[in-house]
């Protein structure tokens, strides 16, 4: 059996972390990178990753040269946002690939972009080809682990789901989006000016669950607020003193009828220890039975993320066409052995 | 569209409980109910699971002609061993239905029983109906829950995860089954007799992860080690001396090439808090990322297996045909809407 090729689409943070994800893995090739940034063009894999060796790739800034290459799947991370990944997702599916991308909203994008999800549900389906979003948040942590959950209650009344975070690690935009740095009233006018943005993934986390469990939500309604320091904090790219913002607190609640059915809070600041405050992700189910769920610390968003992109690979493969969420398919699981083998009928039992 | 249509076969504590939660679920019902006993036959459903009031299902002994009846699916709750219940699982499939079992070792089959395996995979499919293994544990905790968590993973190095439980609530067969109340030697000479057993599952919870994730195992050993308490322990059913056995301490150690890579405890007992020992369902996971969930207190194993049976049962019947796991099919989720529109692309995504 032949390798399972696949082509890399951006190569940022993520998708350079999944190419070199890839390029550990047995039964796996990559066969074509695209990078969004001409300069990275013309140079060998090897070299824009800095592994020190050759892959035998050369790194094009021409998606549409690129997709002429014969491949199983492409990876796009290029985007947060269904409208301005489209274009590329089309082009992917036009050269006869199946896709995975970790676009935010692309993990339910009928949520914000019902017209163009329906397009890539039929051009995927034309296509004989499978298209998914994922990622850790949304993909996981907030949607996908709690249906997982869900499923051994008889009853469920309320879920309310938390993940505390650290931006210490990022950079400059990541402090601006969330505001960090700011006053309380720069913070209000970066919200309303559409600067500071919060978490993108919300809408998208509680439809998905609504969906698979049949909670019939209907209004969602999110929450921004500034997290106001009491202490000193730093980074390298941001000082907060006592009384400045050090983070966003952005919740995210689905109703039905009025009631709050689902929860999402995902406070996101720097040095949130300073405060005493102890990062995971926390999943409380109100039914029969009630769960609760912790996991300390919280999983990495950028490993993770780029870990759940490349183990749904296999899924996505085997997958019936068209757009598909992460509630459609098997549960997500680490390759460790040769991908080939976790493919069709691979396994002893199937 | 029509109701799901349900028979159970077995109503003890796990196939009732399924019973009683299915009637309480909008576009399912029941068509059938078998029994095992003798004296349940005749009766009204309603009156078997002391409801107060008629289901308009007479409760059957004999299950040939109970199966004759138009279903879409039968729930097995007989036994723990394929070997046992394949019998009943081969006249399910023969009538042209779904299978859901919670039979432990039907989790994985293939693992006790490769036959058998074989068979029901070939009658499935012959049959064009789909055949699952399910429950708490095996099943979730320690099966398809770590799968789902290996998903955020770029590698493994070893999965150790434990099942902390309570057993005071249990009457007299499953101290037998543990040991409970027994001396050290007793303890010991059960084990050999076969008197006591400890947990069914950990070969098949191990070849179920070992398979998700490629992890080729290659050999399985179980301890079973007497927990033996330092104070006295009673309950309605056991009484423990100090010195005196209070349950059984079974370990599955998943081994590649003489390594461990999986470690599954499952330590039960009765009233474990006279030691201090807080109950739980832990997960770790050494790798890239490290990963630590705790679920506390752990999830009740008897209504977490009844609902995840039920929970399945539109996952299995949308399922390709043939003999499934849990690492086949979408991630299980609560049925809290109509069944009905969780089938066939009732999802606005799907």
């Amino acid at each position: 059996m032949e390798n399972v090729k696949v082509i890399v689409w951006g190569l940022g943070a993520m998708g350079g972390g999944m190419a070199r994800m890839i390029l550990q893995k047995k039964g796996m090739e990559i066969v074509g990178a695209i990078a969004s940034r001409q300069e990275k063009a013309g140079k060998d894999l090897g070299e824009v990753l800095n592994l020190g060796s050759k892959v035998g790739v050369t790194v094009t800034a021409e998606s549409e040269k690129a997709l002429k290459e014969d491949a199983d799947i492409v990876l796009v991370a290029t985007s947060s946002f269904t409208r301005e990944i489209f274009p590329q997702i089309k082009m992917a599916i036009e050269s006869g690939k199946n896709v995975i991308t970790i676009a935010e909203e692309m993990a339910y994008p009928a949520y914000r972009e019902p017209d163009i999800a329906r397009e890539i549900d039929k051009l995927a389906k034309d296509h004989n080809v499978t298209v998914l979003g994922t990622g850790i948040n949304p993909g996981f942590v907030l949607d996908t682990l709690i249906i997982a959950l869900s499923g051994v209650c008889m009853d469920i009344k309320k879920i309310t789901a938390r993940r505390i975070n650290d931006l210490s690690p990022f950079g400059t935009t990541v402090m601006r989006t969330q505001g960090v740095g700011t006053t309380v009233e720069e913070f209000h006018r970066g919200l309303e000016e559409g600067t500071i943005v919060g978490h993108i993934g919300f809408p998208e986390s509680i439809s998905l669950i609504s969906e698979a469990l049949g909670l019939e939500i209907d209004e969602i309604k999110q929450i921004r607020e500034p997290i106001v320091s009491k202490v000193y904090r730093e980074t390298p790219y941001a000082k907060v003193q006592p009384g400045m913002v050090a983070g966003c607190k952005h919740i995210g609640i689905g109703l039905r009828k009025g009631e709050p059915v689902i929860v999402l809070e995902h406070p996101q600041q720097i040095r949130p220890e300073l405060e005493n405050v102890e990062t995971g992700d926390y999943i409380e189910i109100e039914g029969t039975p009630n769960i609760n769920l912790a996991i300390k610390p919280e999983i990495p968003g950028g490993i993770g993320t780029i870990a759940i992109a490349v183990n749904m690979i296999p899924k996505v493969i085997e997958a019936k066409p068209g757009l598909v969420t992460m509630k459609d398919l098997p549960v997500p699981a680490a390759i460790m052995g040769d991908v080939r083998k976790l493919l069709k009928d691979g396994g002893e039992n199937a």
